[in-house]
């Protein structure tokens, strides 16, 4: 999407967080100290030794030992020399599909003979809440303190965002044929609209429109869509350009390509989030930047189809704004952005046959304030600055597997797993703990889940 | 290595094991119950509500829930419903590059302009085996209960894994320039004279030569390393068709490609095992079958570093022993096993653009059983059968991004990481307990090897 740059709005902020004179110490919700911070902002500043202030859901403080000082918190939390980072994005997933993790991996044609027959059999609200809540835990739990969703009774998935307390652009999927949440054709478009309006101005869940793919909804309804989008002004979340069989597609059908065909029916705007965008070509791209377009990496779910690798390296120079995504845990399998990381990094090295392309600080920008320009929120999250939301992660360095630590990115990259991420703050809230989450009963979470994957299992057998 | 498939000999010890009549049970010293078994035998069995047996070093039983009445144990663990399978093996590794972990990611020609140069300032015997030590515990803590290392000083990266518990298959370097352990160039091969002879026959330590690469020794020398080999009876670790460069170096030298090179120097044999052979054809292939060569695959070091995919289907279709291996921590960047399943099964769905190639059984194949037979150690270790070593692991299958688990080997590739191993058994002790290890001091390790990176720094900042 478009980049909003607020380098400005936010000096201005951080001269205001000077607040009053010394001596008369500010008051802080939070205070942390001791952190390592990779701030991600426009410097790319690592501090050694620094302090993060927060206020309700703000951050009001970044900086080094010294601002400690000028705030009274009503609570502290030594990092003990962990790194302090911002909360990560993970711009496209399927969360409630957890439910389906591990079902017809290494199967061909996995979408139509297996994942749309699925769902169709067995996917109701109840199923979708209890997925999205137990991909919503791991989520956080892994370090991503945004989410970017497409799925069926995108309510749920946001009942779901709202009990964990993590962030999350939540799309309701449009398809050409019924869906587990609509009994006629492109019957999302009406769901979405009481979605939309229902969640409207909510500080976690921004709602937003999923048509699924340019191979599965006619031209007709795809305009409808891109209409609705400007009436309602709510993001857009799309599949593009992701299989071989859709540019054959819908180059018999339009005599265009995938990006081509969005642009002819109104949907490429600042407002889209398009997933993948593995088979694009340098105008693609060059259309892609021009409209704005944010585009969603999902890297681990693309080679594990076999599909390919999408050429960012081109997107990055041609200035368009990529962020990385998991894909749903039926392709993933896991909603591991940490791991993501390591995978971004090495499989461009590889595309390419070249070690140093895709340095690690790269990737950890596209997790980051990367993934916030791709859906648009860049003057709100991505980077540890005064002025944005207080979303932010502290990761310890203090595993075996973790030391030595002689760059703070390639140890992020390159050694870090889910597991390093030590608590997790969200709009200011502590949500997980030195490990522990603090919003949502785990234990019964997953004997819940677990109910389900009896019956789950026995329609699956049937396809 | 050649496959010495001893299924006869384990039926044989498996009626042993079912020991006197019913209503004397027999003793074991330690019994896993209510695991969900991985045996990775001949037959894949997988046994939802399993049994293992084990006494002394060694398996005695393998079974359902009731094989636990036959025996009187002095220790039982629940494992709770927990996958238990056989501990995986890292074919190729250098455990004491822990201490480099890190440094200089992301830069071109690394091996003679970084790594080579480092080496020479900096390592030493108390480097290496505060590094092995690290390496070791990394590895264990992940799954690895053998790993095979090639590295300088290598007795006292034994000396590590004794202190440690591990399994380990080690290969002292022989190079054609002076190195850390050897003022001459070559000295390696006297340093592993004395090696071999003072670890001849230990219980968990194999050690090996280690000839580094066709294209860093001359032909006089791999000859002299391959007359060593077979008098002293000991395997042979190698790096083979790693890189391009390579490739032509020995084919403007010799005319060959380096596996035709080796084999006219008399290396390639059973007693072989060769890192990487990425750029291998079809007559190569054929020919390191022939001889029975073991080969060790490093997806995860090979796609970091931009070199490329190793034909690994059309070894396995032609026959040849391949095990995975993490390559050192200045590749990987860690020694995770776990984690390496899923960059393998993935990284050839994407080199032949096909989703269901490699799958998640075979992956799990070439980590456990089949590193075994690459190292011929497949009468040994690999699998849980009757009269096996011990050597096996308890998976946490409890965690978020577990649940649910339809197919125990999709879970193990696309799902598990080096944090869901729960337990570890090498040789019948107990070296990790519930992620806990039990045989070295971690917290001091960690101090110590911090200590060594202030002065490593220093010593790369200049190169």
């Amino acid at each position: 999407m478009q980049a909003r740059r607020m380098v400005g709005a936010l000096f201005l902020v951080a001269l205001a967080a000077a607040g009053p004179a010394v001596g008369e110490p500010r008051h802080a919700d939070l205070l942390i100290v001791n952190g390592h911070l990779v701030t991600m902002d426009g410097e790319f500043r690592v501090i050694e030794d620094g302090t993060v202030a927060v206020e309700g859901s703000r951050i009001v403080g970044v900086g080094g030992p010294e601002l400690a000082g000028l705030f009274a918190a009503e609570e502290t939390i030594d990092a003990g020399g962990d790194l302090v980072m911002p909360g990560m994005v993970n711009t496209h997933t399927h969360a409630s599909m957890t439910i389906f993790r591990g079902l017809g991996d290494d199967v061909p044609d996995r979408l139509r003979r297996f994942i749309f027959p699925l769902e169709a059999a067995v996917v109701d609200a109840d199923h979708v809440f209890k997925g999205a809540l137990l991909g919503a835990v791991e989520m956080v739990l892994g370090g991503a303190t945004t989410f970017v969703d497409m799925y069926y009774f995108e309510d749920a998935v946001a009942r779901a965002a709202r009990a964990v307390g993590v962030r999350a652009v939540l799309g309701e999927t449009i398809i050409g044929f019924p869906a587990p949440d609509a009994e006629i054709p492109y019957g999302g478009l009406d769901y979405a609209r009481r979605f939309i309006a229902e969640f409207a101005g909510d500080e976690l869940v921004t709602p937003a429109l999923a048509p699924h793919a340019p191979y599965t909804m006619d031209r007709e309804h795809l305009e409808l869509v891109a209409a609705a989008a400007r009436e309602l002004d709510v993001p857009v979340l799309v599949h593009l350009a992701e299989t071989r069989a859709e540019i054959e597609q819908i180059e018999r059908e339009h005599g265009l390509s995938p990006v081509e065909y969005l642009d002819a029916v109104g949907l490429l705007s600042d407002r889209l989030v398009a997933a993948h965008c593995i088979f694009v070509d340098a105008a693609d791209i060059e259309l892609l930047r021009e409209r704005g377009v944010g585009v969603s990496h999902n890297i681990v779910s693309n080679v594990k189809a076999g599909k390919g690798v999408a050429p960012v390296l081109a997107m990055r120079a041609a200035g368009l704004d990529v962020g990385l995504g998991t894909d749903g845990p039926m392709s993933g399998n896991t909603l591991d952005m940490m791991g993501l990381l390591g995978y971004t990094a090495k499989l461009h090295k590889l595309a390419q046959l070249d070690r140093s392309v895709m340095p690690a600080r790269d990737v950890v920008e596209m997790a980051t304030i990367g993934g916030a320009r791709a859906i648009d929120m860049e003057d709100r999250i991505g980077s540890l600055e005064v002025g944005k939301l207080a979303d932010l992660l502290i990761v310890d360095v203090d595993s075996v597997h973790m030391i030595p630590m002689y760059d703070v990115y390639s140890a992020l990259v390159y050694a870090a797993g889910a597991q390093d991420v030590r608590t997790v703050i969200v709009h200011g809230r502590q949500v997980v703990r030195d490990r522990e989450l603090l919003t949502v009963d785990v234990e019964r979470l997953k004997a819940d889940v677990r109910e389900l994957t009896d019956e789950i299992a026995r329609q699956a057998a049937r396809l």
